[in-house]
């Protein structure tokens, strides 16, 4: 059901309803109401006075007694009141005489009760009205009572119910809570310490339950799965949470198109009907195809204007800058096809997206209008021959009043500008009114054969993990692992949805010896910090794997909300700040002292604080 | 299923079975094994290789081809194995010629894998192996293998499931999430800091969610639950962990009454068949009663030697202390009759209890060998005419060979020692081989009625909540708040199983005005640090209630576990220290910089590592 759909239902609801009302109700002006028809299996009345909710009354009820309880939605006069509650509105009469309304149904008071009373609130809740993100974080007790809210975290209780459902009636997952008190993990420069009670030891707040699923494996749980809180400390990053939630699976005796087909049924049987059906086995494309075709890992397949090599048109061409890129190892010429360019887009977005590539990669883009069968209308055309022209359009399928970005250099660089630029000029497009992306399309990709290792950004001759160092080597690649490592790929899978990542799993390392040569000689970690994992792992660990679902953004996702904060009831600020609550706050020296730590105020501040 | 019962189905499945095994096994010897037949609606062989558990196969197989997974639990000489996986034990054959054995039931091996070699195991895990509790914690993915916690882990997530079928699929309950990182609440002292990014601000690990469960009624969610998990610092407490679970619920327009309901229907729909039914309604007690009867907030009413009140048998004795007890203001003289007393107990155990009550409560207690129809052999027996004796034992209902323990005093001082004496000579007369308690029972009861405020042990003059400052007082009670606050019964409830405390919880204040009289007259505290809640109650808070259940304790006892470590996956030690990851740990300084805290070590420490 979409808010549009939802709202629809909510003015309908106010024909007039014939019933008497005989008790409690609420007092209060605001909006909240709900919720899906699938919920009516469940009843929302027992073990409380009322009969029925606001949502429910139709015409099979006309002459029953029933019991509302609700807030005040509307009144006029004492005579007539709309009271609302979770599941929408009914129009309440408060009988003046004894004449009955001609009107087909409307509830007759028998009894009222004022509950509590309610003070001006500090923004009307109506859908329409807009308000600061600032003002519905200070007051999220009633930002909750918006439809959208109500909506969100109901959808999100039943999806994940489904959830459990599927991985623990249907196939034998045992639900397995893990610790949140953790050691730190080496590397963990993103996890919160929390301080014991013993000085100088620090509990860690781990990101993920990433080990104890592998040690539920060691200890024989054989599927375990938990819908775990994890943590990460990230500074001030937009749409992050300093908490999060994840679905976190993991199998012994799995490979990976076992955990692929698991998680394709889990989204199948979890999906909301009014969502549509989603098909499957998902998509699955190799991380160098996702690479070279949408210049990123995470693919947004509902539309095209994938990335073309050209090289070969080029390769004879005299241009400077282009042979400059096409003789160097991994040097391409690259470009994407915008259809309908010309019509929806102007010069200056041109110079926009131009400069944009400029900007962030330092890569120079060219636009080119071509045309079939005229010439080229750009800075190139006096270098490219007829066939060279032809070969071209043949190649990016050009169309009539269609734009191509063309691009010259490294490989993985070009891939990366061109992708950039794809979604930068869809964004253009879908703000000129064109649809590329359908919002009710649901396109989930696997995307998969990462590399195992990465050579660091600051030191290229080091390797670091791809994901974790857990993960395990592909297959075809294991004898790789000893002779070139930085060749090797993994048993890494990602799951996107509409170009979002919103899972990632592996196979993992099972053997000690390998976890340990990965760990020490491939990363030149310390492996005493993993002692107790080395350990495990010697102790007869089955083979195994698993998967992390992000299920903030999976729902935000489904329920086409603009942001993980709508599906999470109380999130923090992009600051990690809680705005009603005023959450950190200040503690007392007094306080801190049984964990044995003082604050280290910064000069500027100690100094402030010294007056 | 009990212990015992498992194991012998354990071993019945040794006999042969006839199959074909053809991949992959993982060699490893140890001891896991489980569960409950009710499970096998669920498929554990999906997305994986095998086709069967090791638990599965009987007669009806014979002839089918199949591939198993699991631990090698024994071997001999490489013609015989047993393989053992979470369900259970196969015999397998490797084929030595083409004869086939005559048992009746076997699996012939045509392909085998070892998929990963097992070092000597730290501890041999058999079940009838006694291992330290430290050892046990260091290798827990070992110790996870055996019997018991395969059994009390699927046990918890079974029970846990079903709860939840009952809250969000047959009473409309919405699952939300709640934040971990909140702010310091007022006296929440044994509430774990979080430092945060900002320097001097810290988060809290919250002790439950209590003001966001409220938030979410006020915000017009209606029905809410959450499998919450909860953080609690205590220092060093044997059975007490630093985070724990609970079944955390609240609801709107809800009464006492209707809590009560929901929680029976609860237990009952999610209590293991193989633990017997459960009758609702559970019983109900004041607290005044469970005090009188008892001596406690949590009777254990699976048996009887109830305090029993003698004062009137003894107003008119002329005993010195006897007189000077009964004609205090709150004086009694009570007693508790033990059954057989004479057979079971001899002179030292009462020396001992004595001794007990003495030390703990500072209150002497008599022991009586009381005879009926003949004289008392106890030093009162001087005291006492014939009709006082006969009173006596008529009051205690005192059979040949019972002994009474008696005390007089104030009564609530006296109630509490009788009710520790009651407990201790029931461990004690089972420590002796009577059996008192059955270990099959399941007593549930309610405790209601309890004060709103207790005085302060610190300060009498002054009032601190009995449970917490949003507690509604009971209705009858109401106009007392104002003026004789100590006397204000609440609405507070608490559920006991076999006299464990495993539930609490309270209709709540919904009213701003009563909620600030509350915290700042009686409690004389700051409400500028509920400000958020106080605003909120003024913004149409609809009347609400819930409860929160102590998930650990609850399975503890359904699963007949000795301690809440056997039914956590990872438990921390009585310390808090993870024995397997040897958390919490140091960090360096540098790793702190970001929280802008440091250590402060204690001078001794600090010594020390100068050196």
């Amino acid at each position: 059901m979409s808010f549009r759909h939802g709202l629809r239902l909510l003015y309908s609801q106010l024909s007039l309803f014939s019933r008497e009302l005989n008790r409690p109700w609420c007092r209060c002006v605001s909006n909240s109401l709900a919720l899906s028809s699938e919920k009516r299996a469940s009843d929302f009345n027992s073990f409380v006075a009322r009969t029925n909710t606001c949502g429910e009354l139709r015409s099979a009820h006309v002459g029953q007694e029933v019991t509302l309880c609700g807030w005040i939605q509307y009144q006029r006069q004492g005579l007539f009141l709309v009271l609302r509650d979770f599941e929408g509105l009914t129009q309440i009469i408060i009988p003046q005489d004894e004449r009955m309304p001609t009107g087909d149904i409307e509830v007759k008071v028998k009894t009222a009760e004022v509950l509590n009373s309610c003070k001006k609130l500090p923004f009307e809740i109506k859908d329409f009205i807009k308000k600061s993100e600032a003002l519905r974080m200070q007051y999220r007790y009633l930002d909750l009572r918006s439809f959208q809210m109500q909506h969100n975290l109901r959808l999100r209780s039943q999806m994940v119910m489904k959830m459990r459902e599927y991985l623990c009636n249907l196939h034998g997952f045992v639900d397995v809570e893990t610790p949140t008190l953790f050691k730190r993990t080496p590397g963990g420069a993103k996890e919160f310490v929390v301080p014991s009670r013993e000085p100088g030891r620090f509990y860690c707040l781990p990101q993920s339950p990433q080990q104890f699923k592998q040690l539920l494996m060691v200890g024989g749980l054989d599927r375990y799965f938990q819908v775990a809180r994890c943590y990460r400390d990230e500074g001030s990053k937009p749409d992050r949470q300093p908490e999060f939630t994840q679905i976190d699976i993991e199998m012994s005796f799995v490979d990976q198109a076992g955990i692929q087909r698991l998680i394709e049924g889990l989204l199948q049987y979890s999906w909301p009907s009014e969502r549509g059906p989603i098909t499957t086995p998902f998509p699955s494309m190799s991380y160098a195809e996702a690479l070279a075709e949408y210049g990123t890992d995470k693919p947004d397949t509902r539309f095209g204007m994938k990335i073309i090599d050209v090289s070969d048109v080029f390769r004879s061409v005299e241009i400077g800058f282009v042979q400059n890129a096409v003789n160097k190892p991994q040097g391409t010429v690259k470009a994407i096809c915008i259809p309908q360019g010309v019509r929806h887009l102007q010069n200056k977005d041109f110079e926009s997206l131009k400069e944009s590539a400029k900007s962030q990669f330092n890569q120079e883009v060219l636009h080119l209008i071509l045309k079939p069968y005229e010439s080229l209308k750009s800075p190139l055309s006096k270098f490219l021959s007829v066939e060279q022209h032809s070969e071209l359009i043949q190649a990016l399928k050009v169309q009539a009043d269609d734009v191509v970005l063309l691009a010259a250099g490294e490989h993985e660089k070009v891939c990366l500008v061109l992708g950039n630029m794809r979604l930068e000029t869809a964004n253009l497009l879908e703000s000129r009114g064109l649809v590329l992306r359908d919002p009710t399309a649901f396109h989930f990709l696997w995307v998969v054969d990462f590399p195992l290792f990465l050579h660091k950004e600051e030191n290229p001759a080091e390797l670091e993990s791809a994901h974790h160092p857990f993960t395990a080597p592909h297959p075809s690649d294991t004898s790789l692992l000893y002779s070139e490592p930085a060749k090797v790929r993994s048993q890494h899978y990602d799951l996107v949805l509409n170009g979002s990542e919103i899972g990632g799993g592996s196979i993992r390392i099972h053997n000690a010896e390998q976890q340990r040569f990965v760990l020490e000689t491939v990363l030149k970690e310390d492996p005493e910090l993993l002692s107790h994992l080395l350990e495990a792992l010697k102790c007869g660990a089955p083979p195994h794997g698993g998967i992390a679902l992000g299920l903030d953004r999976l729902i935000c996702l489904v329920a086409g909300a603009p942001s993980i904060r709508d599906v999470i009831a109380f999130p923090k600020s992009f600051k990690g700040r809680d705005l009603m609550s005023n959450a950190p706050d200040y503690i007392t020296p007094e306080e801190l002292e049984p964990y044995h730590i003082q604050v280290a105020w910064p000069a500027a501040e100690a100094e402030a604080n010294k007056n």
